[in-house]
This record gives C-alpha cells, structure tokens and sequence, in this order.
C-alpha cells in the first residue's frame, strides 16, 4: 500500500469582507472530488494556535517533533546541499561576499558569483582543521553551508551583519559556545586571506566584479539524532519540491529528493515527474511552494490562479496513477493568508482519500467545508500514525 | 488589535427532563448574534473530564499552566488584597476570629468586625518577625492574608479548626515543614497575647462584642514565579471582576484591577465601566459571576433570568465599542449544573467573534449549538495563542 502527502504551502487562508478565501473560491472540480470520496477536517501541523515554519510543520506532519529535531536553519541548508552530516556537528548557512580591506562588507552575495567559481572558492574552506575542530563548506552560487565537526556549540551569535557593514565578531552566547566562537573568528580571517588572493577573485577583480572574499555563516544549529524516514517507517520514501529548505528535509530524513521548478516546468511536466515517483515509491512527499509565495507578497488573485493550476496538476496525477493500493492525503503546512503575508496558526483543510477511510458528507475541499469532517481536528503528528494504520503497518500496543 | 475575553461564571449546564438549560431556554439575542457573526465551538478550560475551580480555570484560560501556578487559595488571596509578594513567600487566608481563653473559637469572624478596626489590629501582626522569619498581615474586615517570608514551607496543616472549636496546633505535613509549623504556632500565641488586650478589644467587649482576638490561617500556598501578563503577551490588560478570588487572579498576573458590584450596580452601570476599560486597554478580561451563584444555589430560573440581563449588558457593550479592531472572546470558565449545585467538567459554549475568524454555521450560543462549530472542542489553554495568532501577535516557530 502506497502512501502520497501532497502539501499545497501555505494554502489555508481567513476570509475576506466577503468571507471567501482563495481556496473557497477557486474552482477545484479534482480537489473536491477527492475530498467527497475522503474523510476530512482541519489539522494544525504542530499544534492549535502554533504558527509554524515549513521547516517545522513538514517535520511534524512527517511525524517527527519539531521541538527535538529542528535546530534553526543550519543544519537543514547543509542537508538541502548534500553534505554528510553527523550528530553533533554545528551548521550554518552562508553567503559567498565581499569585503574591503576593513572586513566592511559591500556586497552581501559576492556579485552573485558562479556556481563554478564558487565550486573552485569552495575547496580552499571546505577541510581545513583549527584547533582540532574540522570544517566542512559546500557551496551552490553564492550560498553555501559551513560545518564545524568536534568538540563545538551553536551557542555562538551569527557572523553576519545580515546587511552591508562590518563582519561582526562571532561571540558566544554562553559559556559552552566560547570555543566554537574563537575557531569561527580564526576560520573567518583565514578565509579572508585565502580568498581575497585566489586566482579566480583576481581575476574577478580585473574584470570589474566584486572578489567572493569571505563567508558569511548566520542560523547555526547543531545536527539533532534523527533516525531516518526508513528506519523509522520501513517505507522506501521521496520527497519532491522545489525549494532549499523542504529538500534539507527529505534529506535530513534520509528521502530521496527530486527538483521540481513550479516557474519554468508545466503542470505536465511536473505531473509526470511526480506520477514517476509515486509509481516507483512506498512513501511520497510533494510540496507546491507558489501559493504561499502569493501568499507572502499578498495576491489573492495569484494565489487563487495558483491553486486552480494546482487542482489541473492532481487531475493530471489523478488519471495516472493506480488507485487500488493508495492512500491520498491532500492538505497544507500552514496557512498563509492574505491580510497577514506571512505564516498564520488558522488551521489547514486536510483530506485523507483512500479505499477504506469512513467517508463523510464533506463534498468541497476548503476551510469551511473540511471544518465539518468527520476528521475534525487532528495535529501533524496524528497525520502518519492513521496513514500506518490504515496502510496495516503500526504496531498493536497491548494484546 | 484588542482582546476581550468575556466569562460567565459557571454558565454551562446540563440539560433537565426536557432537554433544555437556562443559557438554552434563555432569550439571549445579542449572545445568539456574536454566535451566528463567529466562529463556535467547546472549551475544557483545564483538560476534558477536569472539574475545575473558578481560579484555576481562569488561570487555564489566561494560558498559564495551573498545575505549575496554581499552589492553592492563600497567594490568590494575598494578591487580591493588594499584597507585594516574592516568589518563595508561603500565605495563607484567616479569618479574625474570637477565641476563649482556652483557645476555643467562639465566632469564626470576630462578629464581623469593621474594616476600620481590624486595620488597627493588622498593625500588630503585621512586620513580626519570628526565628528569622518576616510576618506580613493585611485584612479587609474579618477575611484577611498572612505571609511568611524566608526560609519557609507551604507543608503545613491549618491552623483553622473550619468551625467552632479548639484552635488546631499546626504540624508539619513533611520534614519540610517543620520549621514553619513551629513559626505559625508560635505566632498564634503572640497574636492572641498581643490582640486580647489591645484597647480594641477592651472597647468591643465593653459594647458585648466579640475579641478579634485571633486570626485562624488557612489554604496555605507557596508563591510560584509567573511572569506577568504583559511580560508574556507583550499586551496591556485589565480584570474587571466582583470576586476577590478572580480580582486576586488578576493581580498575580500584574493585570489593572477593577470591581464591579452585580447585586447593587445596574446592567447601565457596569456596561460602562466595561466599554471604559475596553476602549483603554489592549486587553479586558471580564467575569460575570452571578449565573454562577444562581447555579450553586440550584435555582434554575434564577439562572435563566440572569442570563438574559447579562444579554442585555453585552447589548450595550456591543453597540459602544468600536469593532473594527477587536476579537470579542464569549464563554464561561466552568459548567456549574443546576443539578450538581456547584463545579462540574461539562465543557462549555465559546465564540470567538472578529474580523477574519472562520465563520461557521452556528447561530445560537448555547451548549448543544456550539458543539456543531467550526472551532470543535479546545482547551484553555488554546485560546490566547488562538487570539495572539488572530491579532497577529505571535511568534513564528521556524522559517
């Protein structure tokens, strides 16, 4: 029995003057369709009145308590680039940048240096040793990940002005943090006089454009214990989006990750991308990001088109896939509604469409209708202990 | 953004041989249009299946944890009468009492003596200091708190037979409070020795009054630590209440306090002390308490009537108060059925009414209608971070 979590980011929304939201609206014909055959209701993927990241609420609605596994932004950038990271290590995410000779930073992306440049930049960081600690860096472009393995805190202050002006000094917000503090100081004067004489920053220079001369690490967090999706679960799993920050963690949870690019691939493309792993895998995990982007930028038209485009891609997915050994879940991370363009704590509508759900009267997929679902109220973390059970796959607590 | 949470005190009931209860069979229009105009639902103010008091459950609701706040009557008394307390300070309420002289209680209220004298006894009591510890005493008429403040315990028994009787020596409930059991003894004797013969007393007995010749402590608590209101929620707020106990409640929390007077006051009066406050404040925190007393007392129609004047106050309220920027909380802190005459666990109504709430289908404010709302069956402790999220005062948990 195959599981599919399809997460529209950032679909839930409050009512306007009207009281409509964009999803209430928008003309849905396969949503609705899957929530008449579903059991629905509303979940909040931490809990009732939590406003949550994408981060967070995809790792509770995966099951795993956001509270014990995310550690801030570090860890999952370093995972979202690949890099293999071990309990303990401490992770930051980075900007290539430029400095000028008084470590004043003029351009917080290092001219938005090439993904080859930055590969070439990326081996005078990514090994070095200070004071026994070992350093790991990957880059992508201008950003990248900076690891700290040994004896090292993240209870250190970003070096980052996270605006033009000096690298500030990394200090130690407590008394464990004090050394991790001095290597990245070291690391970050050392990185200045490697860089700011490579090869490839001199010749940046003679053409014109501003030398990648530092690093900038910000959001450090140590890598938690977490066991992986597998070992957890038993299901072979993917996870398919198109942003950073989901793809760190499928690959913190150890899921295969595919790429999809909502602007530049159609919905066909993306459909067959997404049909292909749902075939091929036990579990999948889709995040569409561009109705919370709407969302951010408060386009209620846009996030209403959006989602209609969304409902063509599940017809699409729909027709494609068999439907015999499958359950659907179709909801959302978190809501992000228009008048706040940001993240909200509103409940998100959540369907669960399978063989042998208790349908109930809920005939539209939207944040009124699944209000009144047989599902009520669930929190994320119920989300994959019904999926096991329905799928036959939890174990029986007691005799 | 304001909040006002409104509370009628012990509103839910359950229902008699017809089915009804006095918030179903009352005539309430205004409660009938916040329902249809928000979004309905349940609430436990501690947990489901817990009965709780009318402290504790505004505690719960205010969103502070009354297991870790909640150390029993005395700090809430202490804090009602307006008292400066420190964490680890142990009070107790008393009564003044009159005993004879082999320590046998007469009158457990000292003939109800004036507020006037026993401000002059409180003098007495007030800044003893005994083996190291520090006494503070403040009365209001008969009723009044005492503290201890130092190296102190709140395990310890009464020292308050509870009716006419022997004074009680006070033990130690464990090791730990030994020491102020031997404190709280021997401040009964130095109390008795200085109040007996105090010119007070001498005129009280001279007119055939009962000595206020003892004070009789009792519900001892530890102070816990709370963070105040507007440290926590980042909100200037206010209690508007007729009880000590809720006013006491309030002041723990560093909230204004303001009394209303339901027997002598008229719905005109208080409806304008409320507005007042609602229009000064961020937050208001109201309690109606006499649907409460009617239900202790098991008088249905009371109950009934009472709910229709409250009606009638939030009438007023409603239509002088500008509601463009207000989340209007309405619901009750505990069910007080008529036919249990005190506490029960029945959850109770609640509409949370406001501009972008999620609208549901409810249209009446009673117990069985709202049990079909959107906002389903939530806990106390839900409905602050639900308002904050509302009024988008909340923190986001992740990216």
């Amino acid at each position: 029995m195959k599981i599919v979590i399809f997460i529209i980011d950032g679909l839930g929304d409050r009512p306007n003057e009207k009281g409509l939201t964009p999803l209430k609206e928008a003309k849905t014909p396969t949503m609705d369709k899957i929530a008449e055959e579903g059991i629905c209701g509303l979940m909040n993927a931490i809990d009732i009145g939590i406003r949550p990241g994408s981060d967070t609420s995809h790792l509770a609605i995966l099951g795993y308590d956001p509270y014990k596994v995310y550690t801030g932004r570090g860890p999952l950038e370093a995972f979202g680039l690949g890099m293999e990271l071990k309990e303990g290590d401490v992770a930051f995410r980075c900007n290539f940048a430029t400095v000028d000779e008084n470590f004043k930073v003029v351009d917080r992306r290092a001219g938005r240096i090439s993904e080859e440049e930055a590969k070439e930049l990326e081996k005078e960081i990514d090994g070095l040793e200070i004071d026994g600690v070992k350093i790991l860096f990957k880059s992508k472009g201008y950003r990248g990940a900076l690891v700290l393995r040994g004896d090292v805190s993240d209870k250190v202050s970003d070096g980052d002005p996270h605006k033009e002006g000096e690298v500030p000094e990394v200090k130690a917000l407590s008394e464990e943090g004090k050394k991790t503090a001095e290597v990245l100081n070291k690391l970050l004067k050392i990185v200045y006089e490697k860089l700011d004489k490579h090869p490839i920053n001199i010749e940046r220079a003679k053409r014109g454009l501003p030398k990648a001369n530092i690093v900038l690490p910000r959001g450090g967090g140590k890598v938690p214990k977490v066991e992986k999706f597998y070992e957890r679960y038993g299901m072979r799993g993917c996870c398919i989006a198109g942003t950073a920050l989901i793809m760190g963690i499928g690959k913190m949870l150890g899921l295969d990750t595919y790429e999809i690019n909502e602007k530049k691939m159609s919905v066909e493309e993306r459909a067959k991308i997404i049909i292909d792993k749902i075939k091929k895998y036990d579990f999948t995990l889709v995040n569409v990001k561009l109705a919370d982007e709407a969302s951010h930028d408060g386009k209620y038209e846009e996030k209403k088109r959006i989602i209609e485009e969304i409902d063509k891609l599940l017809n699409i997915i729909f027709n494609n896939i068999s439907k015999d050994e499958l359950y659907f879940v179709l909801t959302s991370d978190h809501s992000s509604p228009i008048e706040v363009k940001d993240h909200s704590a509103d409940p998100v509508p959540i369907v669960i469409w399978g063989k042998s759900v208790r349908r109930d009267d809920v005939k539209n997929f939207d944040e009124f209708s699944c209000a009144k679902g047989s599902l009520h109220w669930i929190k994320g973390e119920h989300l994959m202990r019904i999926l096991l059970d329905l799928t036959n796959r939890n174990e029986k607590f007691g005799a």
